[in-house]
C-alpha cells in the first residue's frame, strides 16, 4: 500500500515494485522501500496494538497492496518470554526469549513465507522454486498450497526430515540433493533459468525479508516501544537479522522508537562460520566456508548472498559475531528445557550458548536487556535428544522414582 | 481468585479448593466452581480484549490465586482460521478451524498443563505422576520443569515418539508400557498410592480442564461473543469438549453470550469409539472398548473417566458422536494441507472427515458456522505422511517439473 519502489543497497539502482523482480543487475538483493511519511500519517501505535495478534497488524509496513491477496494462517505475535529461572541461574535478571516455535509450521520461516507468497500471488506468480535447509521449504510449500501456487523445492538429503513431510503433504515437487544448500541452489538456479519460474531463493526475491522484518517490529512493540540492549540471532542466510535491522530503522524513521539500536549478534556454528570469520577480519563480505557441518542444520550456509548486509547490521549497531560448538549448543538446548520448559531448536539454543560466552568475556553486562531469538520449536528436531527408556508390561509396578533421563 | 469451591457433578458434594483434591469419594471427577457474580463485577469484555494474547487474559475465570504462581510460555489465543478454499470446494461458506498447533509444545495439551501445573505449584505439589498418550506427557513434563515440580510419566510404547524427546529433554522420569493408556493408568495409580504423589491423570485433578476450557472462551471472543452453530472435537478423554461446554455455560451465566450453545460433536475413530457407541444407545456412560487401535493415537482412550460429562454435553446441546475410519482421517489430513496449507494432526483431521460425513447426512447444513477443533500440529506426526524422494547429485539438473508427491 505504501511501497514506493525497490532499491539496491549496493548500487542504489531503483526498480518498479509492481513488476516481478529478482536481483539487481549488479547482483545484489533488492530491498523494499516505503513512503514512511505516508505510513506515519496512516498508522498509529495505538491502532496497531488493537489489531489481531498476527504479523499483518503491521500491514502499512508490508508490501501487499490488496488485502484479498493475503495468505495467512495466523502467523506472528509470537511470545516474548522473560527467562527468570534461567536468568537467576546465570546472573542475568533481564534475559528474554522471543519464541518463534509458536507459529504455523513451527519456525520463523512462516513469516517469510506468508509475506513472500502473498506478494507472489499478488504479482501473478504461477510456479516458484527454491533451495532450502528444510524449514523454509516446508513453510513455503504449505503457504504455496494455500495460495494455489506450484512450488519446486530442493533440499540437502541430510536436512532434518520433518520438513519433507510438510512438502509432501502440501503436494509440491520436492527433490533431495546429496550435498549442501549451495548445491541445491545451483540446481534451482539452472531450473529457474530453463523454465522461467520465479526464483524464491533467499534474498533473490525482495519480499521474504519483509516478513522476517516483523520480528523486529514485534520486539519493539513487546518492549513497549523501547529498545533492548542486545539481540542474538542464529545466522545462516541472515535474512532475519537483516530484517530486524531494517525494521528498527524504519521504526526510528517513523519516530516510534528512539535511541541506539540494540547490538545485533550473529550466532553461527564453529562448523560453518563465514560471517564470524569475516567480522573478525573486519571484512564487508564473507568467503565460502569449505566442508560446512553442524547439528544446527538451519545455519549451514557456507556463503550467504546477503552477507554484506548482515555485516553492515553488525558494524552499524556495534554488534559482534560468535561461533558456537555443537556441544555447547546441545548443552544450551538442555539447559533451556530444564530451567524454562522451552524445547527449542538447536539454532535457537546456540544463541544461549553465545550469551554465556559473551557474558563471560564481559561483552554483555549482566543487567543488560538481552533477547535470544529462538527461530523454531525443538519438536522439529527430535534427533537432538536421545533417550533410552525402560519398557514395562501391563500390571508391572514402577519400582522407585526413576532417575531423570540424561539427554547427552 | 474467584473460585468458590470444587463440586462433584454426580453427587453434588462440595470440596475445599484450597486443599489438594483428587476424585470425589463417589469416584467422579470434581469441577471448579466460581463466584460468577463477583467475576462479572470484576471483569469486562472490553478489558479482556485489551490484554495480552494468551489464555491468562481470562484469569478471573481461572483457578490460580496469586499471579506469581503462573507458569506460562505464552500459550493460548490460537488462530481461528476461516477455511475459504476448502469451504468453497465442499460447499460450506462458513467453515472455520481453531488451530491448536500454534501453541507451545504444538498441541492443546499445553493449556491443561499451563493451568494444571500453575495450580499444582500454588498448592505446593512437589511430585506428580500421569499416564499419557504422548502429547499431554510432553506438555506436563516441560511445564513441570519450568515450575520445578518433579514429574513421573508413563506412556504406551506405541505412542508417537516426539513427546518422548520432550519428556527426556525436560529431565522428567519417563517409562513406556507395552499396552494402552489404560495400562499406563493402572501403573500410575499404583505408584501414586505407594509414593503419595499427586495424581495428574485426566480428570483425577480438577484444574487441567480449566486450562482446556479457555478454548471455549477464545472461540466466543473470536466470534465476537456470538455462538457458532457446530463445534467438532476429537474425543479421547474428552476434557476439551467438557471444558468448552463448561466455558460457554459460564459465559452464558455471565451474560457475555446469549442463545443456544453450539451443537457439540464428539469425533472418535472406528478403532476406538466408546462414546459413539454409548451415544447411539442413548446411554449416559460408556463401556470399555476392547482392542482399541487408530492412527489418531491421541484419541485411543478405551474408557474415559469423564465419559458421562462428554455425553451430557452432547445431549444438552443436541450434538452427536461420529466414528471415522483411519483412511478417511488421512484423506482429510491431506485435503486440509493441499487446500488450506494446514498440516494438522490426525485427530484434528478426523473432525474434517466427520464434517463431510455429517454434511452428507444433512445433520450439518451447508451455510452453518462450523468449527473444526484441530488439537495439534502435524509436525508431531511425520509418520502419517509417506514420501519417496529422488536424490540428485551436485551439478544434476531437475529434468522437468516433477510430479507432486502423493502422500498415500
Amino acid at each position: 500500500m505504501f511501497t514506493s519502489h525497490l532499491e539496491c543497497p549496493k548500487c542504489s539502482a531503483a526498480y518498479d515494485a509492481e513488476q516481478l523482480q529478482q536481483l539487481c543487475v549488479c547482483g545484489s538483493p533488492l530491498l523494499v522501500k516505503y513512503d514512511l511519511k505516508k505510513v506515519g500519517a496512516n498508522m498509529s501505535k495505538e491502532a496497531v496494538t488493537r489489531r489481531s495478534p498476527d504479523l499483518w497488524r503491521y500491514r502499512e509496513l508490508l508490501p501487499v497492496k490488496n488485502q484479498e491477496n493475503i495468505v495467512t494462517m495466523g502467523e506472528g505475535m509470537t511470545p516474548l518470554l522473560k527467562l527468570d529461572r534461567l536468568g537467576q541461574k546465570i546472573g542475568m535478571p533481564n534475559l528474554y526469549m522471543k519464541d518463534e516455535g509458536v507459529i504455523p509450521t513451527g519456525t520463523f520461516k512462516a513469516r517469510g513465507a506468508a509475506v513472500g507468497v502473498s506478494r507472489a500471488k499478488e504479482l501473478g506468480v504461477k510456479t516458484l522454486a527454491m533451495p532450502t535447509n528444510g524449514n523454509a521449504g516446508g513453510a513455503w510449500a504449505l503457504y504455496c498450497a494455500k495460495a494455489g501456487i506450484e512450488a519446486v523445492i530442493v533440499m540437502p538429503k541430510d536436512a532434518p526430515v520433518i520438513p519433507r513431510s510438510e512438502c509432501a503433504i502440501a503436494g509440491v515437487s520436492l527433490s533431495l540433493v546429496n550435498g549442501l544448500i549451495s548445491d541445491a541452489g545451483k540446481i534451482v538456479a539452472q531450473a529457474v533459468k530453463e523454465h522461467r519460474w520465479y526464483d524464491a531463493s533467499t534474498l533473490k526475491e525482495p519480499y521474504r525479508i519483509e516478513g522476517k522484518k516483523t520480528m523486529g517490529l514485534e520486539l519493539a512493540e513487546q518492549f513497549g516501544w523501547e529498545m533492548p540492549d542486545v539481540v542474538l540471532y542464529p545466522t545462516g542466510g541472515g535474512v532475519g537479522l537483516i530484517g530486524i535491522y531494517k525494521a528498527l530503522n524504519e521504526l526510528k524513521e517513523l519516530g516510534w522508537v528512539k535511541g541506539k539500536l540494540p547490538r545485533l549478534v550473529a550466532v553461527q556454528a564453529t562448523g560453518c562460520a563465514p560471517i564470524v570469520r569475516a567480522w573478525k577480519a573486519g571484512a564487508h563480505e564473507s568467503e565460502f566456508w569449505e566442508n560446512a557441518a553442524t547439528c544446527a542444520f538451519g545455519i549451514t550456509v557456507p556463503k550467504a548472498i546477503g552477507d554484506f548486509l548482515v555485516l553492515e547490521a553488525i558494524y552499524e549497531t556495534n554488534g559482534c559475531a560468535v561461533a558456537i560448538s555443537d556441544q555447547s549448543t546441545l548443552a544450551a538446548e538442555s539447559l533451556l528445557a530444564k530451567s524454562e520448559g522451552a524445547f527449542v531448536c538447536p539454532e535457537g539454543a546456540a544463541t544461549l550458548a553465545a550469551t554465556l560466552c559473551l557474558l563471560d568475556k564481559g561483552w554483555i553486562k549482566p543487567e543488560e536487556r538481552v533477547v535470544l531469538l529462538n527461530t523454531g520449536c525443538g519438536i522439529k528436531y527430535p534427533e537432538t535428544v536421545h533417550c533410552n527408556l525402560p519398557v514395562l508390561q501391563p500390571g508391572d509396578q514402577l519400582k522407585e522414582i526413576l532417575e531423570p533421563i540424561n539427554t547427552f
